[in-house]
């Protein structure tokens, strides 16, 4: 195939991610957080608790003043008083003595231990008995034992899930400092492609690529923006790729999978100011003819017109570019393995992905190969995932457990 | 501990799912429609493709002139002209003919497969040799394939991802019908619980529940929104639920750990008109004291205040009640193997949840329980996962591979 004499191996792409931009700083609400990238390192401006908590209703104690207790033995305490939630005690705990305490109260000063409510009785107003032994710490969260205050405890680049969530309210966080979304142009081109709202003529086939890079760029961590489709005619590529480069991070250009759409893809990347081509051609099936060019500082690629060749080529050789975008380390997909339904053939020399159904099985799950054609949508509606196959194997028997990356 | 005598088996309680209801319907645009889910069947307005699509660059041809074909002995077709992309040829394809066409081009009427150019060389204007043979539908996605016109292609309760998306596009749905988002309000409780924005004096811990419950909320696919914090006096919970139940679909209380706020939390819920306690008390651990009540015909629930065992609670048991309310099929977690490196033991009579850290072994995983005390957020935050131990079991044991299911 014509441009491809040096096509690249998977791994030398993936190399690159390193080598684009971060997108910079917002500070956003804590409320807004979930799924964004943090910015700069968290630190919580207290302890976290800021005080010894109780973890167990009962009372909070000497542990030493109950050592040797037991139900023929028990311990008699004198009550202190009782802890108010959300207030400091107004008393220390003197030996001999016990404060009634709830879950999440502050233990009093001289106290080191709860005894759970289970384990006493109240003998009158003033004295209790104890029937179990508690060491110092039992049922307590020492202050400080969550995190100590001004300990970093948020790297950046974290990725923001609820514990994270939850954490930066710990430490007092209304708002968050985070990566912004990277902005992600989507361009389809092809003379056959029409917008969804249209009704497609015998030849013409509705704009689909659109919708699922969209999908995937969001699920990224992305912000997705469309900027329609370029036709195959000589210079109607240009000002979209143009627009798209103006306002966003990194651009995605689908299709352009004739002959003759293919080189006006490759010559738009060209002639934009300040670019270089880095990749012409993936080892890589579905997905050989994928481009990367560096315009400016961007990322601009060229990906497959099949969609499910799209899709495959965002997911493996696009997604990795995009989170670094954002800040975040790469973390792979969950792989689950599973048994092989049906040998499968590969090529030497290129990387297979191999679209894949799971299907519970025993306590695992059997792998069944999708083999549908690249253009076709349903085959990705049926996969959970993909079978990787290196380069330097030429294939995978039925019944070996292979490793299936998951699809989100 | 009182009120729990009738402490329910978890699975009776998630058997209740589904006599819940369903949100509405709405109609929203396709570009939103990432992560919701379909209220209805999508069927496709035209086939797709509509027409017998080139899936390579070369030449429509009829199959049956190119039998036998081979480098030493090619096959001679005529040029009957070119298709031109997007739109529908103008020629039919006769007996010994072959028209150039590019990767999605129309097939002239005719033709049965595609020859790809490699397998070609041009002998003059008007002839092609033929140096492979094809068989009828080589290198052709026929009319239909991937979807036939008025027949159902995705079923109402199907989770939209990028794939869905993309079988939407193609559909021509530039709008689609889906559940709404299931409205959860939340309400935290307890007076020593104090908003993110304030300083904790000694005795006071800032409001976590609401930030990772709200977080979980939102990755299931519910609109979460936030009532504030109830201190434990008494009637200071009623006003929230009451305002809370006036305008979501579910509610969460999480707090109440104390004595006294439980029976709070409790009281309040009875107190509410249509209201019925279902549930008081799970044999899960963490998450025992968790409460289920229906009022009028909405899930409200009592989740512990211990801010790890109310993610625990919310996952294995909420969770599926909001992914019901949104019309999706339950979905369980992705499932993965792991070694484990220590022993667990349990209580038999309950089901344990042990928060557990994968880390890459091989090429699996092994699973490292993290036994934190469910009050701190920390050991959320290093969790990947959850092992589940059934209320038959004992434990289990170093070195056994067990299944961890991931945590989002």
């Amino acid at each position: 195939m014509t441009g491809f004499f040096n096509v690249s191996d998977l791994d030398d792409v993936i190399a690159r991610v390193g080598s684009f931009p971060v997108t910079g700083a917002e500070e956003i609400p804590l409320e807004a957080a979930l799924g964004r990238t943090l910015a700069g390192e968290i630190a919580s401006d207290v302890d976290i608790p800021g005080f010894d908590r109780a973890t167990m209703d009962g009372y909070a104690v000497k542990g030493a003043d109950t050592f040797g207790a037991s139900d023929g033995s028990p311990a008699w305490l004198r009550l202190a008083g009782t802890v108010a939630m959300g207030e400091e005690p107004g008393f220390v705990l003197g030996q001999g003595e016990a404060a009634a305490i709830s879950t999440g109260g502050m233990l009093p000063d001289g106290a080191d231990a709860v005894v759970m409510v289970e384990h006493t009785d109240r003998v009158d107003e003033a004295t209790i008995e104890v029937y179990r032994s508690v060491a110092p710490g039992h049922h307590v969260i020492t202050r400080g034992e969550d995190f100590e205050r001004g300990r970093g405890i948020l790297v950046p680049g974290t990725l923001i899930g609820p514990a994270e969530a939850g954490l930066l309210a710990a430490a007092g966080c209304t708002t968050v400092a985070v990566r912004k979304k990277p902005r992600v142009g989507i361009v389809s081109t092809g003379d056959e492609v029409i917008p969804v709202g249209q009704t497609p003529v015998r030849g013409q086939i509705r704009d689909i690529n659109t919708h699922t890079l969209s999908a995937m760029v969001t699920e990224a961590g992305g912000d997705p923006l469309s900027f329609g489709i370029a036709g195959d005619g000589e210079g109607e590529l240009e000002p979209l790729l143009e627009k798209a480069l103006a306002s966003c991070d990194m651009v995605l250009i689908s299709g352009g999978s004739s002959v003759g759409m293919r080189d006006r893809t490759l010559s738009a990347m060209e002639r934009a100011p300040e670019s270089r081509v880095l990749v012409h051609g993936i080892a890589i099936s579905p997905g050989k003819p994928t481009i990367l060019a560096r315009i400016g500082d961007k990322p601009v690629w060229g990906l497959p017109g099949h969609v499910a060749s799209a899709m495959v080529v965002f997911e493996v050789v696009v997604r990795p570019f995009l989170l670094a975008a954002t800040g975040a380390p790469f973390t792979a997909r969950p792989v689950v393995p599973a048994r092989l339904t049906r040998n499968i053939a590969s090529a030497q020399g290129r990387t297979d992905f191999v679209r894949t159904r799971l299907v519970a099985e025993g306590d695992g799950y059997r792998a069944e190969p999708l083999p549908g054609k690249s253009g076709l949508i349903h085959t990705m509606v049926h996969a959970h995932g993909l079978i990787r196959i290196n380069r330097d194997t030429e294939g995978l028997y039925r019944d070996a457990i292979v490793p299936v990356r998951l699809l989100p």
